[in-house]
């Protein structure tokens, strides 16, 4: 899978700026202080629908139409965004009942923020006026190129279960399964008599005890909330879009530890997909970029707030720079720094800004100017440069939906598992990974990393055994494909094709709990050396099944001592290609280790990197390697050692260097 | 006290059996799979309102006559289950407040489990009505053997606070002190002012800080919820027996550290006593057995629900062997196993059953099979033994619930300090134990073990005094009746009998925090060794009472120093017995070596048993000791050694042996 | 600034006691204790509201004027307590709504303690009835020489949020801001469109995410409540005042950590300031009794309840010998000890008394009969001495709120940094201090320390300029003024003054996290030893600002390794005196050094104690120093040496000593 470089024009930077914060006599002096810096844009409007509405249905643009043309006189054009995450208090004295309500059962309060809920009625119709007039009033300007959809929606990992929800629960529930006998029968509301006999007796799955609702029932409410989030979302992009033709419009995603109970596919209906970068860690920021440009794999992502290098003291500024680089090696055209300069005001007063406190420009405004000067001069043949990976990761918002309703005796967190255990271990050795959504996305990959799967699915199934059978390698975890789409266990209906797939027989999935505090961990030994595991084990016969000619035990039990010697990590030949088998969750370094040994036999480079160093490979136009993009964020200088030239390159701390091949 | 075996047919063995869960279809292959292990039974019907009921008022029982009658067609009988633990949402439909509220204020949510108040007036009527449309239905039904009420009443540690209990708990304060001045004087209302002028006043001892509730209400708010749920199976009961007749009807409880704010003795009034048994530990099972046998010491009981050995990776299915033969030494005569197949929807996948997911019969089927096999063959011998115990510990519910409101200073926990720091010293040291929950039952015992006993009894204390002076040993812990059984602090009423039996003088009755994390633990030394201690300290003055004559010191505090001379533990001869007090509360291994040391003094025997290893003494018809049952559910082999006849026997982890004496 | 001890008589000493809680035949016999041990006055009628008010409006005072008769018998005079502080039933069936509601939405139940709201009419009308049918019936009494308002105001940390709470909040800013759109200017209201157009749409400061509250919000409401609180107070003190005339009447406060969300400065409108005492550290009573003296700085202070020197295993009833001592050392007046005899139902029935339980004299009673008798004998020179600190510590209450709900990256608490990092330091090296809270009382003193202290004010920053011109020592953090009144980061607004003092270029405020499991703690280098650090920091620019000839760097950040070498303590000179920025939140053993080196410089005596001992200066009615009073409350003994005579002096555990100069 190719991600294109070459196509694109230099990548716009730009900054976040409320004009509404700052006296208007102040703004000339911010627009030429960003023209000086060489930014593009400023970022606006977000938060400030009591500005652009002081009453209720009074609209107030000037102040706004004023902003932009100051900073369009010094070259800089605007991303407008909706103001909808700010509501204001007029609306809940007017409908008390427009706060959501958390799982508790608790209210928020008027004065939080993205304090709505999405099946609110009435947050609903103002936001669409707000929007509506908004756009009207801003149809073909010249100086706003692009615009945002409210701002970090789903954010504070919350999802609603107010009495507007509920109402919504059950028509979704009607539209999905038709009769509730067919309702019944899905959520197998046999057990416990949860059987229904109306639509609105369908309770909301909140109360007293969490582990008692039907899980069925709390994987259908995490998808009914994530539709009611693109309904709001999709109704917004069409007012926008009728009024704004052309003009690309987005929605600024967080990190996925916030958003991961929503199926963010979503955003394929986006003109592009955005995400906030506030990651320290270098993997981490990596790991976003990969997966937000997952959603639209043919095209480049934006980052709509990129923190400014600074937050806490011994931090260093200079992150900066590899995380700018790193956003345009991971194929992010657009990067807009949060924000200007830190407010003395509200709750965010702790963020720092480009500008110092008082509005001057200071080390981190040298420090971003040094960048974009590099980005538009010297750097300006990163365009030429394309990446090219051959490991995929297969992601499943269905298996993060799953484990995160799985209360019961699990407490593994799916993108967690995901980051942590496979994306991190491919990272620290320098193996560039594309997430992918579909089964049939694998062929284009030597190696497809299938990891925390739950949700089972006859077609993929098919499409992997096909996968491994034309060549391809497979590396799954022991729940690989135990649940169906509506959270029940699937064992039964798969393990024929496993226990094929992997080459043993499986006998029962069972569950290894996390050591309590002052007990052993279990471990299983790999080459000699013993790695933690925990989760589901999806345990083997100790007969196997009489293909051991074409299966290899890996690793194997050591504790707990009655289980010794049980199979811990198989892997089986199928005509040309191989399936390994984690037969658990294993610790992050038996992965690193794993992944070491075994990448290089189908022909993919790896490389040892310290913690907070980024190793690229980039790629010419024709996809020939032509040389490695090396970011080093660490306090600690690093050798790069280019194995085919015997070179040597210390790339200093806080810097970066690209190594010709 | 002799528990009689001798008397008893083979145990009834058998499965829990759902059998709206699979398609009728299958019925007769698991019925067939049933009758070829040696199943007598299937318990069935719990949870299942929602087949007896689709709708309000509309009754369906040919579903479960048909599986009855294919079961039955391969002898295996039925022991049926009335559904009330399971509402359904109608009812919730109808009765928004049918769900009960919890202490913290808030409601259950339709759709949990047991989400019912036993005062909900809606709730009792369709409970009623289901119960006795059942017990109309199935009277005189030849293949049904035995009922269960409800699924684990109380379970989920719950206790309800909604509206209909603020009422019935007025309601039963009238009943108890007829006049408001007597409730005002008995609760001290004195205090912060807590008097009432009408009984519609009383409020529920629910709000913002526990720990400034008044704790005679707190104590008298358990005793009525318990009250209440006694209403509720009685009244369950009392409609079984008009249409069953002599059928024995029972209820199934579970872990005491669940339903320990319950006074449980209310099971007195079932025809047989039963309880689930998901223990691991060996001494904690045995404690159950124990527990619950005690309500009817003369009777037999039932395990209405006994895991199948096997939940995580790492448990040993063969447990399930030591588990099954332990239930019938220790006086159960029916195991029903939980449960036959593992379900594939709703919050309880993760559980086992007998048989493998897929319905084939697998290691499970085949272990179950051979322990069958034995108790109904070799090991028929079973029923000409019995187990003679000399050593009693006095249970005090009342002590229970007053440890469990006393929040301010002390943490301890009634059943946790029963079992780790009494009961599993005297299991592993072999001995075996009665429940009493009486003091006139003292006189059978050679040693009565009387810990956290906090209910002041002027009636139970002469008792002791009578018991001790005739012989009688007992050990007992600083707290000892130092509560009335109104919750108020009883000391200036007992302590100069307490100074008499302790043939020490108390001076204060002082308590011992918890040490905090880095803090040096309280110790005392007993024997060269230290020990240490929490909770209550009753304190003596250093010169005793001039008793010395009488009085041993058996251990001094070591720690805190400022304390350090002060007696720990006093031995005093009263009559012909003594009286071992031990004035706080002791880790468990001073209680294990206190034991160890002591009781075959008075002739009781005692062995060191490693963990997970059971020892049981048992004795034929005239009441001669025949041999020892050894199991083993440890991961070693285990070496008996038999001190009258120096034969050495190896028990093998995962099985058990019976040695002659 | 003096601490005359001179003018006052014998401090008075006395016990809390409750009529109502025993017979009235042993009064008598208590009185009779109670003149035996030498005690002058009883405490009492604190809630006994349900004795003085049976029902609603009838009223009962016969049975305390007995009481109080009984006790002038015995020459035992009477503080009396208004009982307002436990409401009672009936008024709750009347009013539900009486209950408060804590920032969970939780309301309180009927049946706790301080279970009203400042702002609740009912209550305010029942208060003041009472309260003024007391007045009116003890007006005149010749027995009653004092009188105390309510119980611990303020108690259990609680602060309501019921709809009264939010209708008078709305009234308070009204009359604060007169417009709703200066609350819009002063709030930050710009920011997440928090902009009001009507008064009634200011909602409570509660709800979901605490953090995304408007922080100058969250800041008056504290002010608000703290006003409610005043204003019940003041209409409570006006009522007694209009009946009593000139007889004392107070408030007891209770341990600033339960209560430091009030502006305390409120009890200077009492007549006499007093607080209740339950400290086991000698340093933190110490700590109180300097923090609520400082409140009216030239007049003795109360003791309202004292405890009895017990409360767990392990503590030394010799322990209420050191605290007697101290409190009149360092300024009180009249000690109450708490209680008379433990009682036996409620809640506090775990707390000791001065009698034994039984009601007889036990080790309690003689020990302080004894330091009773001290204080009228031996010790009644105390009354010539005085004592003159030369170091005062520059208290604020806004600072106090500030931090208490500047929750997002800051967990620092405003009173525990003040007490530990730097109320400790002082007292372990023997050195007396002064709480101020208005900058101009600076000058009365060598050495001001400014600890926390985030309240920027234009003028306290110009009075700081001219102390340390005119030769003063001042001690700052490096949180120094960096926050308005209205909770905004200052800094623009005063670091060109503060670069000024400290004699370095500050650049950024940062904030340093607590450093997480497993991390290495921050460190700087002073004299050649690390200290930790947390919270925020001042960093200073690496080059300074030439200013480097007055300007000395004291200390150097080690870690993190990044910041290694900038600025962590530095000591500029000002005319002269001099300016000691610790650039953050240091360790406490940093200050301990620190002082140990520098206050000598300034003719500051140290000397380092142990923990649990505290050494005051004493000094002559001509302001001479005249001898130490070393008190030993640790449990070993204590070897003081004068260094002028060279003498020694052994202090005893338990113990204390007076050693003449």
């Amino acid at each position: 899978m190719e991600n294109e470089n070459a196509s694109q024009r230099s990548p716009r930077l730009g900054s976040s700026y409320y004009p509404e914060r700052w006296d208007a006599s102040r703004w000339p002096a911010d627009a030429k202080l960003m023209n000086g810096i060489g930014f593009d844009f400023i970022r606006t409007g977000e938060f400030a629908w009591s500005k652009f509405e002081p009453e209720d249905g009074r609209f107030a643009f000037t102040w706004m139409d004023d902003a932009i043309q100051v900073f369009a006189d010094h070259g800089i054009k605007t991303i407008m965004c909706t103001p909808t995450a700010s509501p204001m208090p007029w609306m809940y004295d007017k409908h008390p009942d427009m706060v959501p309500v958390t799982e508790e059962g608790k209210p928020f309060g008027p004065g939080e923020r993205r304090h709505y809920c999405f099946n609110n009625p009435d947050f609903r119709r103002y936001a669409d006026r707000m929007t509506t007039r908004m756009a009207e009033h801003y149809a073909g300007h010249p100086d706003i190129f692009a615009w945002q959809i409210d701002n970090e929606l789903g954010g504070e990992e919350f999802i609603c279960y107010c009495a507007y929800c509920r109402k919504a629960f059950q028509a979704w529930l009607l539209n999905k399964y038709k009769t509730v006998e067919e309702l019944n029968r899905r959520w197998g509301g046999t057990f416990f008599s949860l059987e229904f006999t109306e639509w609105r007796e369908v309770p909301l799955p909140i109360g007293h005890n969490v582990n008692f609702f039907n899980p069925s029932m709390k994987k259908d409410y995490l998808h009914f909330y994530s539709d009611s989030m693109k309904d709001f979302l999709m109704s917004q992009y069409r007012i926008l879009k009728r009024h704004l033709g052309d003009i690309p419009v987005t929605t600024n995603r967080f990190t996925v530890f916030w958003t991961d109970k929503f199926d963010l596919r979503m955003d394929r209906e986006m003109d592009v997909v955005a995400f906030d970068n506030y990651d320290l860690e270098l993997s981490l920021a990596a790991f976003h970029h990969d997966l937000y440009r997952s959603i639209q794999p043919e095209a480049k992502h934006w980052v709509l707030e990129q923190h400014t290098g600074l937050r806490d003291f011994g931090a260093d500024q200079r992150d900066i720079i590899a995380q700018t680089v790193q956003s345009i090696v991971r194929g992010a055209e657009l990067v807009c720094y949060f924000s200007w300069r830190q407010i003395n005001y509200g709750v965010e007063q702790d963020f720092y800004g480009v500008v110092e406190h008082d509005g001057s420009p200071g080390d981190t405004y040298d420090i971003l100017k040094d960048v974009v000067g590099w980005v538009r001069g010297d750097g300006a043949f990163l365009k030429d440069l394309k990446t090219k990976n051959d490991v995929a990761i297969l992601h499943s918002y269905d298996s993060s939906m799953m484990y995160y309703v799985n209360h019961m005796f699990n407490s593994t967190h799916y993108h967690k598992a995901l980051y942590e255990r496979f994306y991190v271990p491919l990272f620290e050795l320098g193996v560039g990974v594309d997430f992918i959504h579909d089964f049939a996305a694998m062929s284009g990959y030597r190696a497809v990393v299938i990891p925390v799967h739950l949700l089972m699915s006859q077609e993929g199934l098919r499409q992997v055994e096909a996968y491994v059978e034309a060549g391809g390698t497979v590396y799954a975890t022991g729940d690989f494909m135990h649940k169906t789409e509506d959270n029940w266990r699937a064992y039964g209906e798969t393990i024929d094709r496993i226990n094929s797939l992997t080459g043993v027989r499986h006998q029962k999935l069972l569950f290894v709990p996390k050591p309590q505090e002052g007990q052993a961990p279990y471990l299983f030994s790999y080459r000699g050396q013993s790695y933690s595991y925990e989760g589901y084990f999806n345990k083997t016969a100790r007969d196997g099944d009489g293909s051991a000619d074409r299966t290899r035990v890996l690793a194997e039990v050591e504790e707990p001592a009655i289980e010794r010697g049980t199979s811990a990590v198989t892997e089986s030949r199928q005509g040309q290609g191989k399936f390994v088998m984690i037969h658990t969750l294993a610790e992050a370094a038996f992965q690193r280790r794993l992944f070491a040994d075994d990448l290089p036999t189908i022909g993919i480079e790896t490389r040892e990197l310290p913690k907070q160093v980024e190793c690229m490979r980039m790629h010419d136009s024709q996809g020939e390697p032509v040389g490695y993009f090396v970011l080093n964020q660490s306090r600690e200088s690093y050798e790069f050692v280019n194995e085919r030239s015997g070179e040597r390159t210390v790339v200093q701390p806080g810097t970066f260097e690209w190594i010709r091949n």
